[in-house]
């Protein structure tokens, strides 16, 4: 029995865009005499679909879709494909989230996801109906296959004997009513899910001594980004082949008593760096396609922010899909200018120089018009920033272009941003990664392509709105700082100490800023954005 | 037996300050002889937490003050009170959302929130583990208690005979087995909200045939308003006694045979305008107190959007405590700032004037340095707007002070504006009103209270960013607008028709301006924000 993996990057809501897709993958699985063919999670709809499952026009529209695939199912193959299908009882919620197995000359069967994660990004139980995973069992060849979905897969409890969820609904069945377990996934990178996800895989394997095929989707959406890196393992647990991360890929085995891989093949190992350089490359790429913006832009203050978020554009989307704005002020240093007319030479991008001080100066000069002299202070740094913010949003409007935003993880913890201002943004490529992160992805850039002058990366990080700032003059070191972002934010505990407790504080009162942040490319457990819901008006500073 | 309901205003996480609103409110019934006090949902913890259940510390502070509550019950009183519980189990979700009966030389029980809602604002699956309703029954007095909180009594069906939930978890209680139902709510207002509630308590008096005591919360977090308006119902399903909407409350019963009220004041009716009137005041109240924000300054334009938010604002919080800003450009007609003059003296609320018109030419002639010659559009337009928001923020950083913003929710849904612009804000209070729900509460602060001047009423609308500019210019008139938001975002169907189409198109492709929009005051089933979750990069125009 031969068995294949599409990994498709479906659209979402591009539901003929995304048959195309599947018609190509059947096709070439047709031409390798494949016997069963696996999609991903929802790979018809895309992923994740949120609140448009609200409007059952949508999904009237996509169900449409399914009939449209029963059409062209070859015959000797057997095809299982991610889709949203109608739940038809009265009570509980609207929609399943199914996997269809498709036959030519048999009738479709669906088989809906049990467990339905309510954590981070996801929502799953606003619009879908858990089902039953006990009545997931078909026959598939000889082969006697247990359909499960993501989430499906992650109730095992972990070395602690603790998990999220009460009941692992996979040990409602036998391992001996199983050959072959099958998983459909949207499964979204960090840089810990590889790991986790073998974790799960190899307990299913373990707990049904059958191989598994786990299929999942590539592509980004908004501030998620699917990895793919599907993989086949055997009844052992033993990786028999893992399909590339971050792009399409059809890979296939053959199953008798053991597991082979066709393709010897595989993908080169990549090590943390170099994954998240993959994973925020089809971030940015796949949200300016799916959003049809041909190009983007970017302040290039000359810091190490902005440095590594113009490598990043132009490692994703070419350089001449990229446009850097140069916007000094008095405060910046003459070396600003430079590394950034630098950079934009070695990276072959356009540079324009706006200067801002006489808009500046002409809003402070209305100011005091009207409210008398005021001493130098924050209104004054933010009138900076937000006139940037208002010329990168001019350039904007002028030229159709996505304005990429240069907030890292460390300033958007402690709200050392200016709402409006360089908040300003429609996609936030580095908005996970902490400040030294940031340093060691530029570093790349700086070695391998000689994209990022050195300069960039050895001065001191400063915001360059007053004389002679420094960000340690209101923070504390960044190698300081880091650890306890990640304390803070990820793993949600801090020792209780003075320095920890402003740290926190500043987090907490930071969050009007945050609620208003742009899209922030998603690639640890815990990403400021729609994954993570903290009030704003509230005094719960522990 | 006499029971009370202690409608409380608890800030979320300020444990201090709940413990001594819920320690006077235990006096009071002592004073009062009651038996039975009831308080709302999460009254100790404050509602609703969301990811701050994420911190652990959060909690097990909350918990160190069930300890301190337990020890203030005097002799004969039986105290309900909502709080957060540990779940000790190592599966499933940390935590309970838990009623706790507390009497004095009684061990403390804790009963659990069963049906846990995950739709609109709420995602109570994240963090809380469900209890199992056929627990949750306590003798108190010689009455067979049944406590239950919230959404658990939200799982009948409607008159169609269909529910959100596949299973009503009351039914697994036997009629026979209660003789006081007791519901501990956090259920935010809506204008049907009401209406949906007594549906609902009804629903439930009519199985069990037993008297209600539905205590909920007042007050604003965020985007959500709690009414109060909490109910006493005898065992036929009348109401015996309403609280107070949009105010702290204790109002009290005698439960013999019958259920009688001991207070024959009853909370004057009010009218849809007057019940949106009392919940955006409540809203801009809460939000800028439990802020600590003391002053709120807005844009005033003269047109009708921001005179409505000025006179919420005074209504709200007194004129002490607002600030208009007129920030004309040449594109204002002269009528504007002479209408913004007016009503800043009819509110007695302070007015500055700004030009922004030097500081908008400024902008555009560094534009025009770098890239030619560029003819009058939407750059332009923007331009200004964000010249405005540069300004008023500018005020928020001088003063410390909360910019409201004045986008209406017609405008909204159909993208009409400016992003960084007329978008800026800590708080949107009118957001989720359509135009004419604008209009007609403006007639109220026009003919009852002569603070808007008529002409801001009866002008047409328009941005007045380009020259003799009206809404009507791009969009259809509210008039018909209006009633396609209505049918588009809240009943989510529109007739295909080639105009609704279009706005259908507009709503989708300005989903990324409303991602990054401040808080919206929530007084409809379905308002922007958090309870609404929609993607960016899709193409499902349905």
């Amino acid at each position: 029995m031969k068995i294949s993996i599409a990994q498709i990057n479906p659209i979402l809501g591009d539901f003929e865009y995304n048959l195309n897709l599947i018609k190509m993958n059947i096709k070439k699985a047709q031409q390798e005499s494949t016997d069963l063919l696996v999609f991903p999670e929802c790979s018809l709809f895309g992923y994740h679909p949120m609140d448009l499952l609200g409007r059952k026009s949508i999904v009237r529209e996509q169900i449409n879709y399914i009939y449209k695939i029963e059409k062209i199912i070859p015959s000797n193959l057997c095809v299982i494909i991610g889709a949203i299908t109608m739940n038809n009882n009265k009570c509980g919620k609207k929609y399943f989230n199914s996997a269809i197995v498709l036959r030519s000359r048999k009738p479709s069967k669906l088989f809906h996801k049990e467990l339905l994660p309510a954590y981070d990004v996801f929502d799953e139980a606003r619009h879908i109906e858990p089902g039953d995973l006990s009545k997931n069992i078909i026959k598939i060849n000889d082969k006697k296959a247990l359909i499960t979905i993501c989430e499906d897969i992650w109730g095992w409890t972990d070395s602690a004997g603790e998990s999220y969820y009460s009941k692992n609904p996979l040990k409602k069945i036998k391992p001996k009513q199983v050959d072959l377990i099958i998983n459909l996934s949207g499964s979204p990178f960090t840089l810990k899910k590889e790991k986790q996800r073998l974790r799960v895989t190899q307990e299913t394997v373990k707990y049904f001594k059958a191989p598994m095929v786990y299929a999942n989707l590539v592509g980004a959406q908004d501030e998620m980004i699917f990895d793919g890196s599907s993989l086949f393992l055997d009844k052992n647990g033993k990786i028999i082949h893992k399909l590339n991360q971050f792009k399409e890929d059809f890979q296939s085995v053959v199953l008798t008593t053991e597991m082979k891989a066709v393709s010897k093949k595989v993908p080169s190992k990549k090590n943390n760096i170099e994954k998240l350089r993959g994973a925020l490359c089809l971030g940015i790429q796949d949200f300016a396609t799916k959003t049809n913006l041909k190009s983007v832009h970017l302040g290039l203050s000359g810091g190490v922010d902005s440095a590594l978020v113009a490598a990043l554009a132009v490692d994703a989307l070419g350089p001449e899909a990229v446009t850097a704005l140069a916007l000094p002020s008095k405060f910046n240093s003459s070396q600003s200018l430079k590394f950034a007319k630098a950079q934009s030479k070695n990276m072959n991008i356009k540079l324009h120089q706006l200067d801002i001080n006489h808009i500046y100066h002409s809003i402070i000069k209305e100011i005091e018009s009207q409210f008398g002299n005021i001493p130098f202070g924050l209104m004054h740094e933010n009138a900076q920033a937000r006139v940037r913010g208002s010329l990168l949003m001019a350039y904007s409007n002028l030229n159709h272009s996505l304005l990429l935003n240069t907030s890292n993880k460390s300033e958007l913890t402690v709200g050392y941003s200016t709402l409006y201002g360089d908040l300003c943004g429609g996609l936030c490529p580095i908005g996970d990664l902490t400040k030294n992160l940031v340093y060691k992805m530029a570093q790349i850039y700086q070695e391998k392509y000689s994209w990022i002058p050195n300069g960039v990366i050895t001065r001191p990080p400063s915001a360059e709105l007053r004389p002679n700032q420094k960000d340690t003059d209101s923070l504390p070191s960044y190698d300081k700082l880091d650890p306890l972002v990640l304390s803070l934010i990820e793993n949600k505990t801090t020792k209780k100490t003075t320095e920890n407790t402003r740290i926190l504080k500043m987090m907490m009162m930071s969050e009007f800023k945050r609620w208003q942040a742009p899209p922030i490319l998603k690639v640890s457990s815990h990403a400021f954005g729609r994954g993570r819901r903290f009030p704003i008006a509230h005094r719960a500073i522990y």
